[in-house]
């Protein structure tokens, strides 16, 4: 285990999906703020908005230590409450602006700790997941393919298993609906040993820039009305409901002290609320409440 | 004590708000749903948009039943916990649309619970406060000159120790700023006794209407250029993350298994994020992080 191969790696992994964002969005130019943490580490955030077809997002670098690890990281590892610790990770969201092209996100992550023994324990966490507001099917189960080549290439009970922690994760329980349609999560993962894992981190991110700019590229052009933008602003609202009010990684970055601005970059541009709002029969947006935003086993369909 | 005597009057409360609503913004029509809610009890929600001067909020009433008390409920009162409990309460949001009219809320709610000795315990709880995106001082002062007026009646202490716990409640941790200009706030009270206690939180709802729509009279007309709107949107960001971050209430509501769209009718109609927005110096936007966001002795500025 060396943290620091792991930090170079991963700083590696930013700067390629700065790379794709901008050769997908020209209007985009580089401009990263580097940062340092009181208490220990720093990161660097590319955030951008008003791009061409980009309306908001951010890509996220951090490094940071702490003398104990937060609430936010200890559910699982209750042995390790009081350790001091450093925590790596790259986070992506994009918000596009037209509705017909999904949001977002993908995460990779990397934990040390010292526990009560002295001992080192390390883990690696992420993974990706898509929010479309006009969804495609075919889109859909071409995202999950691309997740399940990745992983069966790494075990084959790994997809699924992935896959389910991702609905589950991303489920927003107030709602009783899965933020969109899911793809892969997984935490406190270590396959076979530390380099196969870092490998597996660091493909998640290829994987998901890869298929994020496929669907980017069939979609980003496709006229769309004043209705459909307001549905996306309406459903940017539960985006921001799941994120703070569930999302580990943002209460781990808040608790921890960490820097708000490159946290709360996953924010969308603009969210909109209102009471009792419910679609029409029959209508396109119906079709999402009815047959996106729940566990599907998406890959099963076309057979 | 008598819980469906706190109710009878807590309706009434209710009904008094929705009025004054009302006469103040003829647009708005008078539509409740009341509502029921699987555990016990329900309620009455008076959500409203659109109106010629209101753009969002509701007027809530909820009494629940419930078998455990929920976590959010119990951070002061750890012996209750598991307790069978019956919560009741009148909530209040305004989003006005005119940037010059501050957004305002208030609450007032009763608890019953069953300790561990099969005793019935009760607490009151409440408070109101003011959230200007264009602070004018004199309603600031008149404000809590108010909110001084009523709580003195009851105690001499009480306004500055409401004052003060309503300045550390509604701070934004991560962004190191206040919600707003605050007002009162309080948890687990019992003033002498519990006629008493029930009448004061009566009388906060009532100052809380008088004093919003003196305010909102003297401001709702003032013009507002399109500038003004966007920094109030971007305002609004702050309130919901105050909101589904941090906020009691909202916590209390959700993992009570609560009416999600009664809970989240305190949302804004929009709210938008932009990465490092900084307010121009000497702007008037400025002015409301340097001298309003932050703990101040609104009372001790006239002297």
């Amino acid at each position: 285990m060396n943290a620091d191969y792991v930090r170079s790696k991963f700083l590696d992994s930013h700067k390629n999906v700065v790379e794709s964002l901008i050769k997908n969005d020209h209007d985009l130019t580089e401009n990263i703020d580097t940062w340092e943490r009181d208490e220990g580490g720093g990161g660097k955030t590319f955030a951008y908005s008003e791009g061409r077809f980009m309306e908001k997002g951010g890509i996220n670098f951090s490094d940071v230590q702490g003398a104990k690890l937060p609430p936010s990281a200890l559910s699982e590892r209750p042995e390790l409450t009081g350790s001091p610790f450093r925590a790596m990770g790259v986070s992506v969201v994009f918000h596009p602006i037209n509705p017909h092209v999904p949001t977002a996100h993908a995460n990779i992550r990397f934990f040390t700790a010292k526990n009560q023994k002295g001992e080192n324990v390390w883990w690696f966490g992420g993974g990706f997941d898509l929010t479309p507001y006009y969804p495609v099917l075919e889109d859909v189960v071409f995202w999950h393919q691309k997740a399940k080549n990745l992983c069966d290439s790494y075990g084959k009970s790994l997809y699924k298993k992935f896959k389910d922690q991702c609905d589950q994760y991303f489920y927003i329980l107030h709602r009783k609906e899965t933020r969109g349609v899911g793809g892969v999560f997984f935490d406190d993962l270590c396959i076979d040993n530390f380099d196969t894992t870092l490998a597996f981190c660091l493909e998640v991110m290829a994987t998901f820039t890869e298929s994020f700019f496929t669907i980017f590229e069939k979609r980003k052009s496709i006229s769309y009305t004043e209705k459909e933008k307001a549905f996306q602003q309406y459903r940017r609202g539960r985006y921001v409901e799941f994120n703070l009010v569930y999302d580990r990684g943002t209460h781990f970055g808040l608790q921890s002290g960490g820097r708000t601005e490159s946290i709360l970059m996953s924010m969308p541009p603009t969210a909109n609320w209102s009471y009792q709002w419910t679609p029409l029969p029959g209508s396109k947006e119906e079709e999402l409440y009815k047959n996106f935003l729940k566990p599907v086993d998406w890959l099963d369909l076309e057979t």
